[in-house]
């Protein structure tokens, strides 16, 4: 059985791992034979929204899924009938579009950001007026890792924001003044069953996240996030691995935005938990039964950013479990993470803090 | 950095599986391009001992390593200079000739079987005089899974023993009554670090690995274990990962015989312990730092042989991990494995035998 991949990133990579012992093979589509997928699999070389390609793809799978997001959604539409593509289309399409999304909140009564649809100065100015200022002015579509956003923190500031985002259809957005940040994971199966994980503590800076922890998070904030999960996943009959992060304040969660795939927050699962989110995720749109999403300690992920550090230094970490994408190295780009499981989360945080140091020695993430 | 292994079957498959986290390569060299490891990496297809593909694997590796102990040492040899290829050779020759290995343990002081050469029919006769009654008769070279072997238990199987195994070197051991059987699986770095994991207790039926319980066997078995693995390890300058099979009787340890790889009994690492096996047996032989053998609990790993029964009620199990090789099914062919970790030894072995009689309602082994 062959599971087609649109995308060959370090989520393919990290699904495609997972896979092989469920006896599964795995081809994947990109620009890059030698992307993190491609190092492991078979790749077809092209466009993600080639027509060709795409049917090739679908031909030679049993069922195809995606690495990112922001893939074709009317490209994938012309592969066939519903259920050769997992996840839905339809949550693709709203996941692709900050506005659908917030709508989507609003729908399922999800508590979100106050916001505005921006598409021009004009709008602009109206939606600092009604919504107030600090604020963010995001793209609707193809936003990732902090990218699309300005942050307009006084009325001077919308000038240069519109400057560089105006043109493309936009969201004007409150800032919220967050105590953190959660994301909750989670998966439905073709055949309806839903799993969720323990909710994700997560660290950005820079808008990428830099560090994970888990399980966090009161009882209460688990089993709301919980309910909202089975919102989502129930409105789109949803298949495959879903994720949602959400801002919590005061002890409320505020949904910030939906990810219609496996997720960065949920890397630590490979050893944190019982089964991987990589691995439900394929069990989910194989119509396989769900594994236990029970957690083994409390987690620690970091990702380790725009160059590797030194492997051998933190293989002799006890414990310490590493994963190199493969990746060229870049500013700003993810090319690994390493992960850690301990008794306790204080341990837990103790050890994350140190490895975060020795990692970034800049970093302000948990304090000194 | 490019692995080579010579053999592609189940054990490169997973060495390879557990190596790419780390940012390694693989290149595999076997016969059928669809072996196991064929479908998760790039192959050489030809003979294991194809002086030019072995050069060819050689040249595009950074370290050569071995799938399978019965690799022809000539062959390897020519390769280059030591540290091209791990395991050392010394250990490959010994472990592929029951007799070196019988002289070995003899040699480090590690017990083992009453055994005698055997290279003619009246050898045989003066051996089984020697030794007694019941005895093996094993071929010296390329016995596996029980393959190779004629239990002898009157004077009457002299005759047909020597029918079906005289001609080639053969070695005649007595027959240990043992109480039951453990191995022992252990690392050393190309650095001269050395770690070993808790003790395995292993079950056999027809020959052939069914199911491994870990840790096993009590803190004074597992150090003197652990002492003759240093033995070993220790004489051959060994780099890798390196198992000893014993027979356990009245508390006392009698080696059987060594493995030097990754093996059958080593699989639930995978699942149960802090590091892998195969993760152990690359930073091994890489020069890295070993990781952490500690055990997540108790664990049991049944191996799935001749045919794979169904997938899908395994996976309904909460905590089954599943491994399949990618092989053909064949009778008494080691197919996949299945792995569970539980929190006590009680609990393991009841779920361990509920597994096995699903999967062969018709084993005695672990008793009803």
């Amino acid at each position: 059985m062959t599971i087609g991949i649109v995308g060959a990133g370090q989520l393919g990579r990290m699904m495609a791992l997972a896979g092989y012992p469920l006896g599964l093979d795995f081809l994947f589509l990109d620009r890059a034979g030698n992307s993190p997928g491609g190092q492991v699999a078979p790749i077809l070389c092209g466009e993600l929204d080639d027509p060709r390609l795409l049917a090739t793809l679908a031909r030679r799978s049993d069922v195809v899924t995606v690495d990112w997001e922001n893939v074709s959604v009317a490209a994938l539409r012309r592969l066939g009938p519903p259920g050769t593509v997992a996840p839905p289309l339809r949550a693709l399409a709203v996941a692709q579009d900050r506005l659908a999304e917030k709508r989507l909140f609003a729908r399922l009564g999800i508590p979100s950001t106050r916001h505005a649809a921006v598409d021009s100065r004009r709008a602009l100015e109206r939606a600092v007026r009604t919504i107030g200022l600090p604020g963010v002015l995001k793209t609707r579509r193809f936003g990732y890792d902090g990218k699309g956003q300005y942050v307009l923190r006084s009325a001077d500031d919308l000038g240069s924001a519109w400057t560089q985002l105006g043109g493309a259809p936009l969201l004007y957005e409150e800032h919220v003044p967050f105590d953190f940040e959660v994301s909750i994971i989670g998966a439905r199966s073709s055949r309806g069953e839903i799993v969720s994980y323990p909710l994700n503590a997560n660290l950005h800076r820079g808008g990428i996240l830099r560090l994970t922890r888990a399980p966090a998070g009161s009882p209460r904030l688990q089993r709301t996030a919980r309910v909202f999960l089975e919102k989502v996943l129930g409105h789109f009959r949803y298949v495959g691995v879903l994720t949602i992060e959400f801002f919590v304040r005061r002890g409320q969660l505020i949904a910030n935005e939906i990810a219609p795939r496996v997720h960065n927050s949920g890397h630590w699962t490979l050893e944190g938990a019982e089964t991987s989110q990589f691995e439900n995720h394929l069990r989910a749109i194989l119509g396989l039964p769900l594994g236990s999403t029970r957690p083994r300690g409390h987690a620690a992920m970091i990702n380790l950013i725009g160059r590797m550090p030194p492997r051998e230094r933190f293989l002799a970490e006890p414990g310490v479990h590493w994963h190199d994408y493969g990746k060229e190295a870049r500013p700003e780009r993810k090319l690994g993470h390493c992960t850690i499981v301990e008794a306790s989360a204080a341990a837990r945080d103790r050890r994350a803090r140190r490895l975060l140091l020795a990692i970034d020695p800049q970093t302000r993430i948990m304090g000194r």
